[in-house]
């Protein structure tokens, strides 16, 4: 295998120890494909409860076990993490960002913040529709590193 | 708020203490869809590293922290859980089943299993390309519990 | 040590293998005490955000950690958790209440739950005011077990 | 809502990258009041055993998990964490001290410790009395960053 | 792989949905090394911390992440923990017990008490000597499921 | 107790504020003894499962939960971890290396890795064997810090 998850056909946390500390922030978004009875009870008037502001909370708490769940992922500090819902109709997009300082970077936890909080969503509403389809899970743009800034909608870089 | 995880507008995991144990399996998938170079890099002959089977691990490993990562979701033990992956060109599938003996379903397990696999497989080649898409993260089927068995290919259940 | 932590002045997870299996409910409270500038702050008008039902979710979240936190506690699947928050003035108050069906009580879920509850509102108000209190830790009632039902407001139980 | 954790409504972890990491230390304090037969019980001699001790221990353990906790608690290293318990009649006071060099404080992982220890000692006398109330969790005082030193006994500060 | 923990080349949580839940014990033991001066540092005189009852209890409570820990175990209840050490000179040797009502075995809990109760007393003794060995970790007897008992020591069974 | 991890009678996670962040690797290994059946197991052909892959794996990910483990290890990231197989007829041997940047050494992450690695292939063919026992966990290397470098195998450093 080519990428540097492996060395010599072993499975390795890659060395990022020759690195220097530095700013790095991520972008990812994840969404959620609400069938029409799902959308529909996201509509109904309720005094206080919203299962969209649950998924966003639940998607930041999510992105501080990513070193938990993805097994060659550097543990981290977090200088910050948000996730913002925006709804479009029978689509919710979760847009999540993670930022720090540290030796490599921070991809893996805006990719896990944006799919726990897509993850909670359906949990919510999975008792109303069994068809609920989470899409489009990808980084959006990321800053710091040697490689410097990426951004999806710019594909030359 | 519609959905049960909302009792006088505040959020609760749902009183299940009312049903008995049942047989509870649960199928669900996640879609990783490669750039060209990044599926190029899963063709390189290695020796022993195969970051699909690390993938597949992942899911197994992930699907016992869901409780942990889904807010209102049940704990639970689980009888069973596999994650399968198949390839088709520049599209790696994961099929992760769960199944238990509870008094709630287990289809976050099997789709917190799919998540974690497809999120694993994109750390590990994230380096190769920034483009891959986490896609179609849904349930295919489920057994058991008092609504009884579903099944995605079958819309008329 | 006369409780039934220690054997032979070893710690354990004390065996609760001979019990049956029976449905068991426990309710405990948490209060904060706000200053008032604290108190304040949650009076604005804000469009969307919450610190008390964000606190209700970490609670919910936090019981499934219970064993976690607790040397020897056992670890245990929860039929049900809620945690309610009613404010009087200066004060919030923090209503938890856990159930499960297992060889063993449920007490530590809810205390556990209203704790998380009140550091959660702690955390997202120690900016404002570091005089903020958290009082009143206690059992409120449960249901279930050998030792059969106790309530708080019922002494002679 | 005013604090820090909201931005346009939605929850945040709050961005603390654009600080410098400095030494930090938290000092907590949390109160276990026992009704007569739980002191009782934690007078008879023991050989070995000794349930504050067991507490203390899990404060420390348990501050390790405030980030996983506190939704919104940047997760970050520890320099240092200590438990100690006093005891004065039915009172049983633990006092945790935690630090840290790091871009935000480390209030919360004291209030944890704080807060973890008392729910164990708890958990060890249950059975023995349930009238067991925990009070008074609060900050005693802080030192480093922005904000500087304050200490409750100098309401000045 | 013959193993039943790889089907058809893949992975997995072993079905264990078709056996019926049934009382399971297992003992486990692993062995503490000390050079001369980790041995002396143990007998000198302190007036109440004790490194030892640390990593009983550290055992204990590294029971209940066995499940996190080992990709493919089951997680499951624990109807009692407990890891008891005894020293004989230079050798300190945590004897580990777990057991469960459930449809699988709790070898792998008694293996991991043992093996973090040694993990532990290396921690609190490695600062005076590096050359702490632990030894012996495995298996002494088991009861229950359908392969009933089994003793180490009567290798007949 | 003579040993750091007790002050005044009451355990403590040492402070190491008043070091300086420094480069530290470590190196640890466990040995597993294979039972004739045992290790003809793993010689058995198979198409892609391979148990002590998945052992590796398991190892590297397990390093990431030594401080929830061990309770009065400092939380710290990790720059990098790897655990690497051997096989010389009936012994597997793992060796972990471990490194970090921080105030403290990466000791116990790398017996950590070392035993999970060692428990995860116990639990993978102990349905094969249940004489299997894991061996001589151990450090075998250490680098950086005030103590400087250190090897099992130049017994005059």
């Amino acid at each position: 295998m080519a990428g540097p998850h492996f060395r010599d056909g072993h499975p390795w946390m890659v060395d990022v120890g020759g690195k220097d500390p530095s700013a790095r922030v991520a972008v990812a978004e994840a969404t959620v494909r609400l069938p029409a009875d799902a959308a529909a009870a996201l509509d109904e008037p309720n005094a206080k409860g919203d299962p969209v502001a649950v998924a966003e909370l639940a998607g930041i708490h999510g992105s501080k076990r990513t070193a938990d769940l993805i097994p060659l992922c550097h543990p981290l500090p977090l200088d910050r993490c948000e996730v913002v819902a925006t709804r479009d109709g029978a689509v919710v997009r979760f847009t999540a960002t993670a930022a720090t300082h540290a030796r490599t970077g921070v991809e893996m936890e805006a990719m896990t913040a944006a799919s726990v909080a897509a993850l909670t969503l359906y949990d919510m509403l999975k008792s109303v529709s069994k068809g609920i389809t989470i899409d489009g899970v990808r980084l959006l743009s990321k800053e710091g590193g040697k490689s410097g800034a990426w951004s999806a909608s710019d594909p030359s870089t």
